[in-house]
């Protein structure tokens, strides 16, 4: 245990210091965030396949509960049930195209982990950086629970609970909880919780904030508390049924799998769920009662329950839908909460874009009508006309638009194109395309994975932490 | 699977290359021995403790469903539920005595296995040849179905099903099955099948052979043929109950295990059975109504059934007790064979010797004195004094005994002495002598383990291989 309390202090010391200029302390939000006594208690694991990259190193870290996948190294690093998925990791000879530069890679891409703490993170995808092409690192940042660090490379940041930062190369920063970021680069900036900010520099800029106090009633964080609200609570009810999952070797689920699909052996998946072809469900995600229809993935840590999804709709990393029922191709973004009732349905019209870190929890039936755009919070049919807009008008426009709390400057056309390319790319790479020749994706190559276990020192100075772990081709 | 296919025809070559002398063609031997699609099949696993040296270097094998303590390397090498146990290597500075020479160990003591196959093989201690003190190699060698490859390094050999080869340096050498050859250096010998042979250089020869039609109804093995016999039914009848064990991740056995002493949790236990203190229960033993008394141990793959051993017993690896009442101190060597029945019990007196590789299958209850040697195929009263003899008449033995089928030329004192010496040793180093502060040993250290899974490339051309795996401190 001894290590383990130096390599913690070591990493709160090195965050802290580049995050002086901001005068934020890491300290007390994690002093309580992290047990260390559990870091013995649950195996680490990483999968093997052929159709993804494979090479690890486990240097001087704590890796408790976490999954890795393709090429991955992490140094002096606690992670504690993260998942870092690197299966769409660029490879050497890949060329980027970045704003008229051709970009050839000289080596294959690899995920960086060092002098870090991640508690329950989902880290994915590959780094958009023209600079770091072949690296994605996390350097010197903190990121609690149910964060998203998605293809964004990080140095010296912390990340606030339920916070994504999405395709952002971000220095020195602070994110508050639940707070979206997607911006392309920022540096020395404290964004304020439950702030939701999509900028494509030069082409548009949009901009929601959550009023703090209701905000507060989901998810609510402050120094030496582990973080309260909605969201820890709906995700505590639902820790026991994961507790099974990990605790066999092999497992069955009581659902039977499409030859195209692929369900993760790490899912839960509880009675009455139905998986059409093409279908991707990732480790970690919760389905009862969920009817998932041809080429719907439900990725890492999303809860799928009561509801019926029609089909090539995209549930990202985070998102939990409860009593809904999804037309075909509705997108919804990381870390959504929708949640009607039994008597209290949620419908969300075919094509419509939910935005990340939407929140639709309503008492009464609700009806999003197709082609929507949504964001922010949604109560009732009120707060529904306040938060979003249809996307063929919002293409329209030009230059400022301006909702309730929402504020958008620049190109309305571009900013849907990049949601629909996006949409599209993550079908494509999901698989939900694939026609039995063509367009393989996840659903057809994650089928196969075997999965291997590690642990670390159960006693002794090093308890807690890894012996150092390589595996190559 | 076309990776596997060509290291596994590799080896075959190198293996009849080095037993090109003895004219012995393994491939008809090994052709049905080893399914290849079980090569994806189960996990292997490897342990993690501060109390035991680290070191895993897996290159280029298939490992499927075996386990790794301490330092080892394998390299093209096929290893099938076989146990590879580093726990007693040598450690760098250690100072080896060995007739006159005081040899300091420049570096640690490693395993290493190359170009072989191991198939349910266990594999355990430390090399006693003093020209290879830091590597114990195990190469170019076929091992088969329970058979012990016990602190002897191996070099273009074939070894049978539940031969044991202990402490002896082996080069292009045939053991026949259940044959025990102890004999410090040998090569190119063919060993007929049930020969018991324990030979200490110009000190003693002991050597016993089985009666071929009687050993056949036990063990028999031709080529072309999967081994046949009541051993193979012993140990397939049980194979279920191990399952299991394998399918969790975190096991509770229903009993109870006194702080000093030490379950593997890859160990079957079933219910009535009694652990006492400094008990060793090893991972692949198989215990079912066991009274175990303070300091017993049950190595490997050892079943005690329906039987009450009374304290500092030895049960070495792959020994079956069934309806026995063992007094203190017996000792059981490796593969022994001992069935009573509920109603005709055998009974051995404390301080007993059961030579390694003894049969005792009775019909009417049996009773060994005290103090008693015994080797052998005995069936009754009449067998048991052709086959057995007090250790104190034989210390007194000068130049030459026999008695029956066993043959003994030298000084039987010394005989006696390297038995009780090695007893010792045994209890020693597994802590059944351990009273609170002095004399730790395998039943205090290994409570703590880690195990971590590894897997092969699922499909594809690799499928059944290992990637590269390399574990450090």
């Amino acid at each position: 245990m001894k290590e383990l309390l130096k390599l913690f202090a070591r990493i709160i010391q090195r965050t802290n210091i580049n995050l002086r200029e901001t005068g934020f302390d890491v300290k007390p939000y994690v002093n309580n965030l992290i047990n260390l006594d559990h870091m013995t208690k649950f195996y680490a694991f990483y999968g093997i396949t052929p159709s993804h990259p494979l090479s690890f190193e486990f240097l001087h870290s704590s890796l408790a509960g976490s999954y890795f996948l393709g090429k991955i190294r992490t140094t002096n690093s606690i992670l504690y049930k993260s998942d870092i998925r690197g299966d769409e990791l660029k490879q050497k000879g890949d060329v980027v195209h970045y704003k008229g530069f051709d970009i050839e890679l000289p080596k294959d891409e690899m995920i960086d982990i060092e002098d870090s703490i991640l508690i329950k993170t989902l880290v994915h995808n590959f780094s958009h950086d023209p600079e770091t092409l072949e690296k994605f690192f996390i350097r010197s940042t903190v990121s609690t629970q149910y964060a998203n660090i998605h293809g964004s490379p990080t140095d010296g940041s912390f990340v606030g609970p339920f916070a994504t930062i999405d395709l952002t190369t971000m220095t020195d920063c602070v994110i508050g909880a639940f707070s979206y970021v997607q911006a392309s680069e920022i540096s020395h900036l404290n964004v304020a919780p439950g702030t939701i900010w999509v900028r494509s520099p030069d082409v548009f800029n949009f901009w929601y904030r959550y009023p703090a106090e209701q905000l507060a009633h989901y998810i609510y964080f402050e120094a030496g508390k582990p973080p309260q609200g909605l969201f820890m609570d709906f995700v505590e009810d639902r820790k026991e049924a994961f507790q099974r999952i990990f605790d066999v070797v092999n497992i069955e689920h009581p659902v039977s799998v499409p030859h195209n699909a692929s369900l993760d052996r790490f899912a839960v998946v509880k009675a009455k769920t139905h998986i059409s072809e093409n279908v991707l469900v990732s480790q970690r995600a919760f389905l009862q009662n969920a009817w998932l229809g041809k080429g719907a993935n439900a990725q890492e840590n999303c809860y799928i329950i009561n509801s019926r999804l029609e089909g090539n709709n995209v549930t990202a990393h985070g998102a939990k839908i409860v009593e809904a029922h999804l037309g075909h191709q509705v997108f919804i973004g990381f870390n959504s909460f929708l949640r009607g009732r039994a008597d209290a349905r949620l419908t969300i019209g075919q094509d419509s874009v939910i935005m990340p870190h939407t929140i639709i929890d309503i008492n009464k039936p609700l009806n999003i009508p197709p082609g929507s755009l949504v964001w922010g919070l949604i109560n009732d049919q009120a707060s529904l006309e306040e938060n979003s807009v249809s996307l063929k008008e919002f293409s329209k426009v030009r230059s400022f638009f301006s909702k309730g709390r929402m504020f958008f400057e620049g190109n309305g056309a571009a900013f849907v194109g990049v949601f629909r390319d996006r949409i599209q790319h993550i079908l494509e790479a999901n698989g939900a395309l694939y026609n039995g020749v063509k367009n393989k994706g996840h659903a057809q190559k994650n089928q196969n994975i075997s999965f291997n276990t590690i642990q670390p020192y159960p006693n002794g100075d090093f308890s807690g932490l890894y012996p150092t772990i390589l595996i190559k081709p």
